[in-house]
């Protein structure tokens, strides 16, 4: 692979941080990826892990000079990070950013982009449920579609160089409307996380069962929501705050679907489970006919050891 | 391993009772397993595949002579093979079933057994989002949980030979009572389930959303409620319609709670959202510890070839 960037910055050092720094060091796509978390601690443990080359005590630091600038700090966080670092941009420069929702980090972000600096927003549709400076793996983003929403005035050669970077790292990319954006993910994302983490939390709350009952016998289905359940609190806080409405009409269209579940099994009507239950068999052959997930049973996960 | 039973008939032959068969011949548990499946089409990949060491044209014959009988199939359809099968159950047979629902399997089962029969209600609590002749194998039950909810009547020593039949097939046995193995399971299995059914629905129905763009960008956590919701759509119609009380109760206050949270995100309350996802995680860790999971991420799922 030939070097895309000369020196990357990588702002926040969480699992997709982390992922892109290893996939970037292991191709050689960059000179040099830099980065800074605010928590020394992370700070810390990037040291120990070699995550980066470098490591620096401020952003400021960790931008100068950087060619691509990568925020990867929860949404929330995305503005005051850019006031930070923008008087350290190189003229030039692309910055773009990894948050789960789109409109909301534009509209926070782009006020503070320096002319002469490229603003290119992003979303890798990738994750585990683990976060944190240790989490991140070269492969996380191979077969991962990477949506890119460009602005009207974005360069086109920024953003096709970034978009070179995203594929170098194994990702499938497509450009997006920053709005379309957040009404896809809200239905193929956040509302499920919300969902999920309902679901955990009323097992927890649930007296009747025991906890230990809930753990035990969790293998018929629970589990799986306590997967997407056990996803960074921070991160989750911050993307349902920033996209509320896309999320909230989603969830409003889930409830109204589950009540006419409910009253079909109340009624007894047989038929109209048996019929939705068939429809939605289909859309999971599509997920894998896309390559989106595994077909093996199960996810081809293995039982752990007694 | 020594054999428990000498003749093991399984009336039903999809991913329970193939299993079953794989892991009784695997491990030399039974001198004969004769299989039964209403569907020709079921019998004829049975016998193809050699799914048992015999595959009988009715369910009458399949469980002459047999020392246990196993039920496998929907739990709406279990009162009816007891009703037919009854005639020809050997003195001192045990009949289980497999069913996910409890008390009202015991409902339609139990009066149809004969004096002399013992009758053991079982539920494995393992499976695949695939289903059929073909969908089993032998270590599906390995570190799983498979309960048993024994009646008041049922004899202790043909409860205690099931029991080692299981743990030789590789599960961990638990007895209950068969109402609270009915909310317990509402819980783990039968609320998500439904929730799962009805996200995929919803998304299903969004028009705004073109199906390609929900089954390609999946990977953000929706396409972990399609496994479940690509479960087979007989069995779960049954078990809503069977377990109606239990999972109505369970939907109810999940609903309650979801309205809770869609309210945080409505106000923008961060700290109750923030405070939320941070107990679900511990729920998660349980899991793990309990063996019912891997720590992997993501399952340790590997992304599919390009």
């Amino acid at each position: 692979m030939t070097v895309i960037y000369d020196r990357v910055a990588l702002i926040g050092l969480g699992l997709i941080a982390g992922s892109m720094s290893h996939a970037i060091r292991e191709k050689g796509l960059a000179a040099e990826v830099v980065g800074f978390a605010r928590s020394a601690e992370t700070r810390d443990v990037a040291r120990d892990i070699g995550l980066c080359d470098r490591i620096t005590d401020s952003a400021a630091e960790a931008v100068a000079d950087a060619d691509l600038v990568v925020l990867a700090v929860p949404v929330g966080a995305m503005g005051a990070v850019a006031a930070e670092i923008a008087p350290h941009l190189k003229p030039g420069a692309t910055v773009t950013d990894v948050g789960s929702v789109k409109q909301s980090v534009i509209d926070a972000v782009a006020p503070h982009i320096p002319a002469g600096v490229h603003f290119v927003p992003g979303h890798p549709l990738a994750g585990t449920e683990h976060s944190g400076p240790r989490a991140g793996f070269a492969s996380l983003f191979q077969n991962r579609w990477w949506l890119l929403t460009p602005l009207p005035d974005t360069d086109p050669v920024a953003a096709a160089r970034l978009s070179d970077l995203v594929r170098a790292m194994g990702a499938k990319t497509d450009n997006m409307e920053p709005a379309h954006h957040d009404l896809v993910l809200a239905v193929t994302s956040h509302a499920p996380h919300l969902i999920a983490y309902t679901m955990v939390g009323v097992a927890d709350h649930l007296r009747r069962v025991t906890d230990e009952e809930v753990i035990q016998y969790s293998a018929a289905g629970f589990r799986d929501f306590t997967r997407i359940a056990a996803s960074d609190p921070t991160m989750w806080r911050d993307v349902f705050l920033h996209n509320k409405e896309a999320t909230l009409d989603i969830l409003g269209r889930f409830t109204e679907e589950l009540f006419v579940l409910q009253r079909a099994i109340r009624m007894g009507d047989g038929q109209q489970l048996f019929d939705y239950f068939t429809r939605t068999r289909a859309i999971r052959r599509g997920i894998i006919e896309a390559g989106q997930d595994t077909a093996a049973p199960d996810f081809g996960r293995v039982a752990p050891a007694r």
